[in-house]
């Protein structure tokens, strides 16, 4: 007997499921497939939902016509239904739930790589959705620029905006609303200045300063078609020192010569390590030192779409060659404890030809 | 050889790793028990914030110090090490990684109920932060009020604001964007008017109109501590009718009676029975029609905590007599696709000498 396939899981927690459902809820529902049917199952409070805005191809089951709300008798009487030996699942499958359908007999196998390679291959609507996820990015961007010229410096480097210190925490809201109005998420923007930018997860907080780079990482979610858009800009107000300047010279250089060597067929890995020989030319060399780590150690990029962090990934352990339809970033960085860090984020487009296009709209600078 | 314990996931996803690991990435981390040892395992991107947020009794790895960073041979030492047969984890626990470590000899067995059970227990620090959430959700529907007191009514019963029509969209960004100001994360606000309203999860879009119901259900998370508070009014601008009026009495009363009830001990299934007797005595049954569900269709609250929606449940079907330190919602609710929902839902803790303490701090009214 073969196997169908089973999601058991929310919009909101797994992207495979609002790939595969075509919409999004707070609560766990089933899809599945058998043979050349897609269908989900829906509770009472969300059947209607899911009748509007199911995806093409989606039958739309309620719990009551599998047997439920019991999920066990439902699982079950689908399997039977459809002569199903059990399911292929993703590789985030709730253990829990494996098990019971196990111990009722059936198989459940979870996929050693990703659920649905399709994902990784975007359309070009698709592309277009990311695009216009980047827009929003950028117009916060473009509102942070804004706020920056518009502060004044005081005489202990403090940056003033409107007569009151400007905290990452103040920057972070300006973005952010700016793009809430146009309909984005925006949950994990990181306004790091001076040293705090050193540790690239660091969201940044407390008051930033003049003549310290500030990096200022913008990843917002459309609510309405659940892609992200990623952005990277690092600029100081008022003088940068010698190094900063320099350690911005090598990120962007690293970064254009990077987005040049990207197509379709091209390695990831040879792609990050031609940034890391960028870096190198410029004098930047990557280590552990006292105060952790320094130079650039992370990869060079990953996909987006339906996920913040999907495949492919730019890194040195990818060797994967790049397929048409796969979009990336591009974000090499210098970090350092002494005097903070710099990144610089586009994203490029391999398009259904194999040619890259990048897809970011705003302007490089450093000093505003 | 006895279980250890083991979580595998990031602290965004799983508000078990938060609570256990005390501090939350965007990236899937190890934590793991064995004995009295608790431990955490990050990679070099992570560590420093790790070492910085831990909470206490918890020891901070480098993936170096198990031979990382392959997972496989990780987890293989750490079992190794202290003389593990295999691991207790989660029921989300990924299917993936369960099925790998069974395949190298580990036991992995998925707890059937909660993982922290002590999580359904608030001390008094933790219901701490749950009120100081809360508070931000009354900053923001307080600012709802204002802006609907300021409306205007056109000849069409449309709102209008500052001279445009005010959407759903709006007064959603001008709540959100109260609650953002204050460091809180709100992406799911419910601002639901008419029709709309009378599906719970329905969002709400497009423009308000005057004399009709606008369900307001506002739950932000602290980004800083990662508690939620979850708050529920529904007011009239205009003039309500007749229905309306008696719904919002009935479902005041059903939310009062039911608070009064609770205390340690109780029966869940009993305070949300007697919830919906309240109703009824108003006349108010409970059905599914042509235009689908309608009366009083979900359960009557939840725990929230970590999570916005995690035990106990106030439902039909919960028979667990409720425990000293429980937070719970009390949110009954009316839905009539004629003219739309009702619901009123104020926050409860049973404080650990088994009392009851509302810690909702805002006023009920239906008109404004």
């Amino acid at each position: 007997m073969p196997l169908g396939q089973l999601i058991l899981a929310s919009g909101e927690a797994s992207s495979d499921m609002r790939y595969a459902a075509g919409f999004s809820t707070p609560d766990e529902f089933i899809w599945f497939s058998a043979g050349s049917l897609r269908g989900v199952v829906m509770s009472a409070l969300e059947y209607d939902r899911a009748r509007c805005s199911a995806a093409s191809g989606v039958q739309v089951f309620s719990e009551e016509e599998w047997g439920g709300p019991d999920r066990l008798t439902m699982l079950g009487n689908i399997a039977a239904k459809y002569e199903l030996a059990g399911f292929s699942v993703p590789g985030d499958f709730p253990l829990r739930w494996a098990d019971r359908l196990r111990n009722a007999g059936l198989v459940v196998k979870a996929e050693e790589g990703p659920f649905f390679p399709e994902r990784e291959v975007k359309s070009e609507e698709e592309a277009e959705k990311i695009t216009r996820s980047l827009r929003q990015a950028e117009a916060g961007c473009r509102r942070a620029f804004a706020v920056l010229r518009e502060t004044e410096i005081a005489r202990d480097k403090t940056l003033l905006w409107r007569g009151e210190p400007l905290t990452s925490e103040i920057l972070r809201f300006e973005i952010d609303s700016t793009m809430m109005k146009a309909g984005m998420l925006a949950t994990g923007t990181i306004c790091a200045g001076g040293e705090q930018g050193s540790r690239p997860h660091d969201q940044g907080s407390g008051v930033l300063r003049a003549d310290s780079p500030i990096v200022m990482d913008i990843f917002p979610r459309s609510a309405a078609t659940g892609y992200w858009g990623d952005l990277t800009r690092t600029v100081v107000r008022g003088v940068p020192s010698d190094i900063v300047k320099k350690a911005y010279d090598a990120v962007l250089d690293a970064r254009e010569t990077a987005k040049k060597k990207l197509a379709a067929g091209v390695i990831p890995s040879a792609v990050h390590d031609e940034a890391v020989r960028v870096l190198e030319r410029y004098g930047f060399h990557t280590g552990r030192g006292e105060k952790g780590d320094y130079g650039f150690f992370h990869g060079l990029g990953h996909g987006v779409g339906l996920d913040i962090h999907e495949a492919p990934r730019l890194s040195r352990r990818c060797d994967d060659p790049l397929k048409p339809g796969a979009v990336v970033t591009v974000e090499p960085g210098l970090y350092y404890p002494e005097w903070g860090g710099i990144r610089l984020e586009d994203m490029v487009y391999i398009d259904p030809a194999g040619a890259p296009r990048c897809l970011t709209r705003i302007e490089d600078f450093l000093v505003l």
